[in-house]
């Protein structure tokens, strides 16, 4: 019962470990693609063009924004990010299940785009315990750290246009849960899983 | 983020292992609640009434139909068998996951009741492994193994109606499947979880 592939959308606040729960995920299943992005920051020497990222200067990053090719981007301390359609939609289309982590801002574009996507909202068991991770990273001053954290409390009200909500508590938990969910979605019924189906039954 | 039970109807045509599905699933998830049936048949030795099933005698079982109480019900054999209405409530009312394991035209009857549902069909790999299974319970004719093919072929077109369906090729991993896709529909957002989630959050 093959059929075109799933794309993920992983996303939730800033500071709720997007990150470490999609690097579990993808140990439990290595068959997952993960979307890469487009960017215009300078390639570091260990990094490899097409495999981390695929890397462009501003001039081309722009072409790909006016050719819609871009599924959503944005600019982050002055460097450009987006993810590019084209790959994700070659592997949909080879039947292979994309994973998207992303912010909310982003995330919301990506539904504009893909409406047909699972949108996965990753929560904070509670907010001291946000806050504590947003602490932990060291990086931030005290009027830094109070503004991500009304942020991502923003952040989590845009929940309802989501389809599933997983508390990460424990990181393998929940990359558990994901799982499961990624499990569930490709036994949903749909009229090219049944035609499929009814031709293997009586092959 | 606890919340309502669901009610998780577990169908498919006759021969298909829905029985031996759901006691592997109880067997990896004891917490799960199975429906118990309302019967006029004769209570077996070894039986205990609200445990097996509830035993009634047929004005007792008219009763019940005319006042609502079933969810579904059918004559097999001579004998009445039905869905006790109120079981199944209390136990969603409760929080509990309740499992239903019912036939085809039954679940189509649940389904009108209760459209809330999560409706997975069990489906045989291959129409001689569906056979070859009708055969091997030895118990039918030529003339009747023919028409059980037939009839479940027919069942089996009736899948649009559900929202999973899943092969029933490995008895265990089409119950982990079940069991994935009851962990799923756990993380779907609605409105109730939602408010749980941002009470607890702030507390």
């Amino acid at each position: 019962m093959r059929r075109e592939g799933h794309l993920i959308i992983i996303s939730g606040p800033s500071g709720v470990g997007k990150g470490t729960v999609c690097t579990a995920l993808k140990a439990m299943r290595p068959e997952l693609k993960v979307s890469i992005s487009a960017t215009t920051r300078k390639k570091r020497p260990t990094e490899v063009d097409g495999e981390n990222y695929f890397f462009y200067d501003e001039n081309g990053f722009y072409e790909l924004i006016q050719q819609g090719e871009l599924i959503e981007y944005a600019k982050v301390h002055g460097n450009y990010y987006g993810t590019p359609k084209a790959y994700v939609m070659d592997q949909l289309d080879a039947g292979e299940d994309v994973i998207l982590e992303i912010d909310v801002q982003g995330a919301m574009q990506v539904k504009q785009n893909m409406p047909g996507g699972i949108y996965i909202f990753l929560l904070p068991p509670h907010k001291n315990d946000l806050e504590a991770r947003i602490r932990n990273r060291g990086t931030e001053d005290e009027a830094n750290i109070e503004l991500r954290l009304h942020n991502a409390q923003e952040e989590i009200s845009m929940l309802h246009d989501y389809d599933y909500a997983v508390i990460n508590e424990d990181v393998d938990e929940c990359a558990t849960l994901v799982s499961h969910i990624i499990d569930a979605e490709n036994q949903r019924i749909d009229a090219r899983l049944m035609r499929k189906y009814w031709e293997e039954f009586h092959d």
